[in-house]
């Protein structure tokens, strides 16, 4: 059996806020983290959490998933934006009674507990550690083509999802209407600061190997009708020898 | 629109048994052709055709289809076989009257009619050359890998499984295992005659470009792991190579 | 075929607020009718109408489905009240151009699409007077069993639910534990100012007459385990003598 | 918890060919019953069972399942109907080997695994219970309309399905066709020599009292539209009458 690595980090995200003494809550976006890469709510000071149930849950769209701390609740007393569906205290007080203030999506609750069953199942180290061997893999195409990642530093690196840099004066958008028009297959455009500069490869969920080496062939057919220097096969061989040496690993672990 | 090709054979199947003057009936198993690949019941004189709900029409197993022939017909009244489920007389009575001699599979039967409208939707003849496209893909990976199909000549190739020899010495079967309890894939093995020599890789029914490359880098990477002279991503670029020149190609026909 | 009935009431909702020439917005929420009754936005001068998928639609719950008139869209341009998710602005923004805002639950809208085709192809009236045909019989049952419903007038009655009042000093929410505990049947509790005072029984969306029957038979079989002067097959043999007389009079309306 | 009752029967199925010492091999057709009722496949010296997966296993039909007692397993070897795909020993081989000699329905079996469980969860005794309770209020319903079953005395009934005999010279097929094209509710004919002269309730499976009586509510409605001489509600208050007396010693039972 694995050991459950200490956290790597130095210091938990809410370290500057309490270094600042500022009382603004921490509030994380993990849509596309939660359920796929560590996350610890307590230890890190979290005080509001939402991911939804389409990415490392693995169901269809539908549920947001929202968790408060004891800070973050207190806060809902005082706040004074008027609100009614979002009101999270009415949430509260049904679920103490049992039940839900509102009609509950029944069928995305009960996917949603088989969902985490799984995770359970596979370990959550598991889980996190079949995302990073994966995301391993779509940064060794990355680099293969002779491109370069959004996130400049490794620390800050996602291990579901790689927003990947084109060559300065070519429009990275293109790759994404091209792979989802030609080879019917769906990678993320970016947004705001990078509209434009880098295309998206999300890399979670219900993945296998031979799954990320299938986007991974996509986007470099993308790229080379697009006419971007970018051999055919040579980030999915940069992927493959990453799948299969820790496979490789995996197997032996389990021996 | 484009033309439906004249069938490219020179003699229908049934010509070598007219030519003996031989009466036996000309019997075809098209599970894993039927709805994927050009099958001409009437003009080439088959007299029954199976195939089954799981390749082609691209739904689970369960349904056994068959067709008859007059001639096929009028041997089932003749034939000295004991036989009662398969006597296809009662069905063949039931269906006249609206019905089925045993309860129906009405879940499999509702899927066939789903399935049969997509692939008139997409039109046979796109629905053929797509399988085409797709194993001319894994062709020539093989053809990259420096292997050989089983099938010596092109006119006997299947557009909808490969059978690929391995060098001799080496257990083809082996491949599958491993790709399976690996990389979660499933090839088929050699059957009969070639076991051992072939492994085989399915390429039909509700299938993409991308789908097969998945497929051609999962064998790769088994093939390397277990040793054999393969380069890793290079059968992945030949198929990538046809894939981006034909879908263009289709592309450009359909503006 | 036959002809859509003008419309019953005599003045449309928005009669009342043109009457007094107030400015406020006409809001309908419309969860448990609209797609199962009569509803005409435009012609009743309805400015918002809600609703959800899962009752009239016939879908699982998770879908609001929200309209609004063009009084409404102005409105929300000097809306004050500070919000996001809920701005129906960058709704309609990205449905402009194609898109969503957010990640759309793409399953429920594509059985959105499905269900509205269903309804479309039954006939908008049809599915009306099939809700009317149902509700008459649940009606007429109520009768039987000595109730009376807690819409006083015919014409506020619902031919989606029947909130139907119990004796003064009993209970009525124990119907609805008692039929789910021992029933396995699920009907509503009174909510506000008739919890305890009444139950409902829904009877709307994808239903039949006897589907219709055996929760009339589950309410039945609970007031007579709690104790209510309530004859076993009372209600039901109204509610039969109803759902027969109508269901052949549809038969030669059809014929 | 309850103690499984011993058999009801003085002797098993298999005692009058043991008592005749007549070789023939006991065939049951359990495609009805596995799954609904107690069967005792050794203790009662059955040779060969056969059961389908569309009834007590609540699932989809298509998978048929056949056992084989020792006695049979032997005849296979010397039986001399030519035979292939129902050649039972290339089953034996494929899956002492752990697979299937041909494709096998993954889906179904999956969902067979999933049905067991949830019959074995229930516990089999109180599946047989549930549907003996189901059955004999369908049966005082029958009482109740003043009609008879076709299984003319209490032992030979079945707790899963009710032939019921209509007058003399009715045709009780007419009800049957009624139902299905007025109520939208599927009964069955009489087969063989009680064509015409009975109709059947199913009533296995995964099957509650209410949906019994909304079986009972629209037989009745079919035969009083058909003019027999029934009254509406007559048989469903019968029925209510078992089912809320039975369903009120369950509970006591588990309290």
């Amino acid at each position: 059996m694995r050991q459950r690595p200490a956290s790597a980090r130095t210091s938990p995200p809410s370290a500057a806020l309490d270094a600042a003494g500022h009382p603004a809550l921490l509030l994380v976006d993990g849509v596309s983290s939660i359920g796929s890469m560590d996350f610890r709510m307590d230890e890190w000071g979290v005080d509001v959490a939402v991911t939804g149930s389409q990415k490392g849950f693995m169901l269809p769209a539908g549920l947001a998933i929202v968790a408060f701390s004891p800070k973050a609740l207190a806060a809902t007393e005082t706040a004074t934006l008027r609100r009614c569906f979002f009101d999270v205290r009415d949430m509260g007080r049904s679920q103490a009674a049992g039940g839900f203030p509102y009609t509950p999506p029944v069928g995305l609750l009960n996917g949603l507990k088989l969902a985490t069953g799984l995770l359970l199942a596979e370990g959550l180290d598991n889980v996190f550690a079949r995302h990073r061997r994966i995301a391993d893999g779509v940064r060794a195409a990355v680099a293969a083509w002779g491109l370069e990642l959004c996130a400049e530093r490794a620390d800050i690196r996602s291990d579901t999802v790689s927003a990947i840099r084109t060559p300065v004066g070519f429009d990275a958008t293109r790759i994404v209407t091209h792979a989802a028009q030609v080879y019917d297959v769906a990678f993320g455009v970016g947004l705001g600061d990078v509209a434009g500069k880098v295309f998206r490869i999300g890399h979670l969920g219900a993945l296998t190997d031979v799954m990320a080496l299938s986007g991974v062939a996509a986007a470099e057919m993308a790229m080379v009708d697009l006419g971007l220097d970018v051999r055919l096969g040579s980030g999915v061989a940069a992927a493959q020898e990453v799948y299969r040496r820790t496979a490789a690993a995996d197997l032996r672990a389990a021996a």
